[in-house]
Formats: C-alpha cells, sequence, structure tokens
C-alpha cells in the first residue's frame, strides 16, 4: 500500500450513525494506531516544519487531541476553541452554522496576540460551518490564519472550498465521497 | 527561576471561578506558551522515554490537548475517554463521583488490548474521582495502568493519594495548596 493509503485504512466506517443514512467516519481508530498517528501528524504540518508557527489552535473536542500533537510537533503554543461558557477568562465569541441552527464557540481574548502566526486544526472538515466561525474569530483578535489542517475531507460538503474562498490555505491527509 | 518555577508562572490563577470561594487554575496560559507547553509535555514523561508505551489515554476536553502531545512525544496510540454518548462504537462505561452527584464516562472497547501498557493524562487531578474512574475503565478491558500524569496537582484534595492507594504510580510537574 503507499503511504496514504496506509493511513486512510485506518479510518473505521460506521454505517448509520450519529442517525440513519449517515456515514461516520471513525479516527479513533486512525489516534489508536500509534504509526499511523505519528505518521498522520508529521505529514500534516510537513509543509511548515521550517517556517515560524507561533500557535496551533485546536477546536473542542476532537480537535484538541490532534492539535495538541501538532502544536508539540512545531514547537508551537496551543491555543483551545470552545463550546461557549467553558473558557475561564475574558473571551471573544462567535456564532456559527450547525447542520440544524447555530451554536457559538468562543476563546480567550488574549489566546494570540495580533500579527502571530496560526494554524488551525480539526480532525474532519465537512461543511467547514465550524472551520468557518473559527477562522473569523482568529482573525476577530489579530491572528495571521496561515493555513487549516483536517485529517479527513469531505469534499463533496464544500468546507475545504469555503475556507480556500476565505483565502485560508487548507490541508488534508485523505478524502471520502459523500457524507 | 528554576525550571519548575519557570513553567509555573505560566498557570494563570482566576479568583472566585466557577463560584465564588473557589480559586480556579488555567493551564491555558501555559498551553499558549509554546516554551512551557513544550518543556511540560517532554518533563511530564521523561520517565518513561525509554521503555515501552502503547498507548496515551487522555480525559475529556482539557486531557486531550495534553494527552495529544503526550502520545506523540512516546510514538504512542492516543485514545480518548469521553463523556457518555459520544463514541460513535461500542464502549465501555463506568460512573464517577462529581463533586455534586455521579456521572458516566466511556472508552471503545476495542480501544486498548489486554496487557497494553497505558499512560493516563489529564491537565489536572484534584478530588480524583474523575481519574479513579478512569483507571477502573482501563483496567476493565485489561490495561496495564503504567502511570497517571497531570500538570497540575491540588494534593489538599487527596486525588493523587488515592491513586497510588489503587498501585497506580502518579506524576505531577506542580502543585498549589487549597482548591
Amino acid at each position: 500500500m503507499t503511504f496514504d493509503q496506509d493511513i486512510k485504512s485506518t479510518v473505521r466506517h460506521i454505517p448509520d450513525y450519529p442517525k440513519p443514512g449517515i456515514l461516520f467516519h471513525d479516527i479513533t481508530t486512525l489516534l489508536a494506531d500509534a504509526r499511523a498517528f505519528r505518521r498522520a501528524v508529521d505529514e500534516l504540518v510537513h509543509p511548515w516544519a521550517g517556517s515560524k508557527v507561533d500557535k496551533v489552535a485546536g477546536i473542542e473536542a476532537r480537535g484538541f487531541i490532534l492539535g495538541g500533537a501538532v502544536a508539540h510537533q512545531l514547537s508551537a503554543g496551543f491555543v483551545p476553541i470552545r463550546k461557549k461558557g467553558k473558557l475561564p477568562h475574558t473571551t471573544v465569541r462567535i456564532a456559527y452554522s450547525l447542520e440544524y441552527g447555530i451554536d457559538e464557540m468562543e476563546m480567550h481574548a488574549d489566546a494570540v496576540q495580533p500579527g502571530e502566526r496560526v494554524i488551525l486544526v480539526d480532525d474532519l472538515i465537512a461543511t467547514g460551518g465550524t472551520a468557518e466561525g473559527a477562522v473569523k474569530l482568529l482573525r476577530q483578535i489579530g491572528a495571521d490564519v496561515v493555513a487549516a489542517c483536517f485529517i479527513v475531507d469531505l469534499p463533496d460538503l464544500g468546507g475545504a472550498a469555503k475556507l480556500r474562498a476565505m483565502d485560508v490555505p487548507v490541508r488534508t491527509l485523505m478524502a471520502f465521497e459523500g457524507h
């Protein structure tokens, strides 16, 4: 198998989850595979290995796992983007679109200094509503969002295209059709 | 400043959060500091750097950040321990004590193979109710819990002592008095 197929084969696919007709792509099996996890992290950040990245922002909750590893690999700081009401200090907040309705996410207002170079990380990009909100939130406090990285892309849902239209370079390791 | 004081000084203390009389130890300022984050991760896993660790188990949600970085540093797999109802495949579940009442946590039943060496990771240990539940859950599926690691210990609340009484070696980087 090729490098990519090797990692891709560690993702588990669960039919009819969380509801009938949806095929859920479960990356916990990739994370639990030491070799796949390490290779996925290293491959994801490869383009920025030699450049200055100040912070890695991870989206709650699965984006925390990957984001922590990516921040460590790049020797960058880590910034959590959380569901509202979970951060203890002064926050900035933004509403974002979910499949049904809207929700709000927050980050600490002092988590990123103006002009700092930030990479956004999450496990998967689908419609991109969450990632779009996270980019807007980061830019609101002056971050230079140099890239958004995801292990899995569902290109049929248009999320990566949405971010690229916001001038955010997008890096993903594998794609699955449908949703 | 000494090595330890240097890292310790990056933790932010927030009075009366989440309620009056409680002093909250906010490690997001440590995580956001690239140097402190890297040194904390490296120092935390130092005793196991040369030994075989199969999996790192992180407790949702802040334990995911540190756990992802620790797993990457040790070239181990990562296993999420989540609040109930969030994992897509067959799980094992356990009830655990919170300050008021009980809750339940889950992990995938196939996340760890019997006999695998696992390090449990979370950001902070207080009364230890969550960590105790996580150790029981890991042992329920046959894991060899070789250690539990936390950045912050609140020794007055007895959590680390509780884990040691379960024959789990505990490693923490700093302690604060009170709660």
